[in-house]
């Protein structure tokens, strides 16, 4: 299971565009603070697999591709656990 | 540009999954309340185009592809005017 402490200290690179909070400065980057954690898992999952493109994949895929099974859990865990919308 | 009142009169298919305010009862179903416009816009026409696969995929390239561009815009619309986290 993810582990939102160990996601938290593997977060800085996903909130250079995600937001410290999750929620995105720019309008075409997904808000992640208070998504589903299975959701989260499985978009990172999809991006590694090189399954998911369109949209902003030539951005995350490379990201992806850098994560442990287990640094996809973690992150999943942390970004679900922020307030939804920022607050 | 999108109109959310007219999306909302084309959302009830979308809440059958996601809620009928964005956020979904089922843990691999993405919440959409409060997510931003124009990516919301931008994943279903990566779904529309057959470019989006993985996940849950099988279950939204089927829908999407009903969409016109006029209606992704319009539910794009909506269910970012709903607040995050589903408050």
């Amino acid at each position: 299971a993810g582990d939102a402490a160990a996601g938290k200290s593997k977060s800085a690179v996903c909130a250079s565009c995600h937001g410290q909070n999750g929620v995105s400065q720019v309008p075409i980057y997904p808000n992640l603070a208070g998504q589903k954690e299975q959701y989260l898992a499985s978009a990172l999952k999809a991006y590694k697999a090189g399954e998911r493109n369109g949209g902003q994949s030539a951005l995350m895929k490379p990201q992806a591709a850098n994560l442990s099974d287990q640094d996809i859990a973690d992150l999943a865990a942390y970004f679900s656990s922020l307030p939804a919308g920022g607050k």
